[in-house]
């Protein structure tokens, strides 16, 4: 049975890591703050000190981490996993980075014999603690192939995109949808709202026809409570359309509206809502159209 | 049972008459172009001449028609439906026109007697001609209850939001969300295409997660083969975009990414393709981007 290391263990990382190690994985894990290690470890894991140490002895080690410089540092910094790991090794980032990092980052471990796959997630930590991610995977198909029996004790939909950097390329495009639905939403029910319709009911309306998404499934009944925190973090959505911004001027993109998200987002970190949900883009609309968004009586 | 008129018999208006009179009720007709008339004539329709002579002969007169000064002229209009309808009258609008233009026809019709519904679909000349349209209605409740037992042979969800005009507010908040999905969707594709990864991969991987949306379900397999027919024409998504801007602007509500969806579209019609499906607005990302969007083999 592989060996398996995991590096990170945030809101992500510690649900991934634990369904690992319940499917039966030997499992070796590190983090920052050793609390987390701690709690894994009283579950059955290897405690390590660095990422090196991890990487010298598993088969697979994961990485899950906030963003690129993070990735880059853990990777080929002191102690780090190029360091650590022998040839045969196989990594595996489950973070959200920049596609053309996880393509430098692939280039360098390749050169060392050990193959790198960048495998972005989504589904929120709902879908980390239940094994029911969606994960997007680049790079070479012979490491997907081996590493398959974990990515499917920790996802639902496993698609192999391409060569590395693909996955992240394909984490960027879910996350232009994404963010499109946050700013579409909160437009539409300040628009609602202020033009005298009832939110609710327009919600109802509209929820099961063409403007149907798991936007308006999820995100309404939350607002319509009063409810702003995360779910995913504005400032991990903010963090998410800036690689999206930069790969695409990387590659020559013009992307008007996903730069407004864009904007958009930067203004709820400026105003220091980075910590609310994604959803919560809907302050800075009320901000714009100086109406504050009514706490809903569902059902009424 | 009702007597029932039902002016303005096109790509939506023709099968929801039908509808109408395979149900069982009376059905009076009239529409500009006379072939459609006489088609519905051979099924059992009465045919007019005029909407003051479907009006003076009906309980309830629908209209369905392209704009908002097309319904203005239907009903305000000589041998109109105000000049024609008796105290008692129904009148149901279900195009989708300015909620302000609603609300102004809705008070002249009920000074006379005659209650107003604007009653604007979702769901295409698929969801008329199956009778599984989505309804948003706004007008006084006795109305809507009279002429539920008409809306249920029609339409699958019914949702009475509020006052006259409310169901057009409805529709606009519809449309927001629609065009930011569509706009959304031409933006990843390309961006994906461009960056090295294959579109029809990344569609695969991303449709079932968070971006998950009725958009990304029906149009990329259209767009992967080449076909950029409507379904729903961009001129028509541009129409209601701009009632959207109007209104906003009415309410005072800034829409900043509504807005750049307004100017994308406007682009297309600039680019005499308004005959095109509204997923064609990758055609104005494609220049935007300098990148042509290949046709995919599906399945590869």
């Amino acid at each position: 049975m592989l060996k398996v290391g995991y590096i990170g263990l945030g809101l992500m990382g510690k649900p991934i890591a634990r369904n690992i190690l319940k499917a039966g994985f030997p499992l070796v894990v590190h983090n920052r703050s050793r609390e987390k290690v701690e709690e894994l470890v009283k579950e059955g894991a290897i405690p390590a000190f660095s990422p090196a140490e991890v990487a010298s002895q598993v088969d697979v080690v994961f990485t899950n981490l906030p963003d690129s410089p993070d990735v880059e540092q853990i990777v080929l910094g002191e102690n780090g996993i190029l360091q650590g790991g022998k040839s045969g090794l196989i990594f595996v980032d489950n973070s959200t980075i920049k596609p053309g990092m996880a393509r430098h980052i692939g280039k360098l471990l390749q050169d060392k014999g050990i193959l790198a796959l960048d495998a972005p997630v989504s589904g929120g930590d709902i879908g980390a603690i239940n094994g029911t991610l969606t994960i997007m995977v680049g790079g070479p198909v012979e490491a997907v192939n081996l590493v398959l029996p974990i990515f499917k004790v920790i996802g639902k939909t496993i698609t192999h995109i391409g060569e590395c950097g693909t996955g992240q390329i394909a984490k960027a495009a879910n996350q232009i949808m994404v963010a499109a639905q946050m700013v579409a939403m909160g437009e539409l029910m300040i628009f609602a709202q202020k033009a005298g319709a009832d939110p609710v009911k327009v919600i109802e309306a509209i929820r099961g026809g063409a403007a149907q998404c798991w936007t308006l499934d999820v995100k309404p009944p939350r607002l319509f409570s009063g409810n702003r925190q995360p779910g995913f973090k504005a400032s991990m959505q903010s963090k998410d359309l800036n690689i999206i911004i930069e790969t695409a001027k990387e590659y020559g993109i013009p992307l008007p509206s996903c730069a407004i998200d864009n904007q958009l987002y930067q203004s709820m970190l400026q105003n220091n809502m980075g910590d609310l949900d994604n959803s919560a883009i809907i302050s800075v609309l009320e901000t714009l159209s100086n109406e504050k968004f009514r706490t809903q009586s569902v059902g009424s």
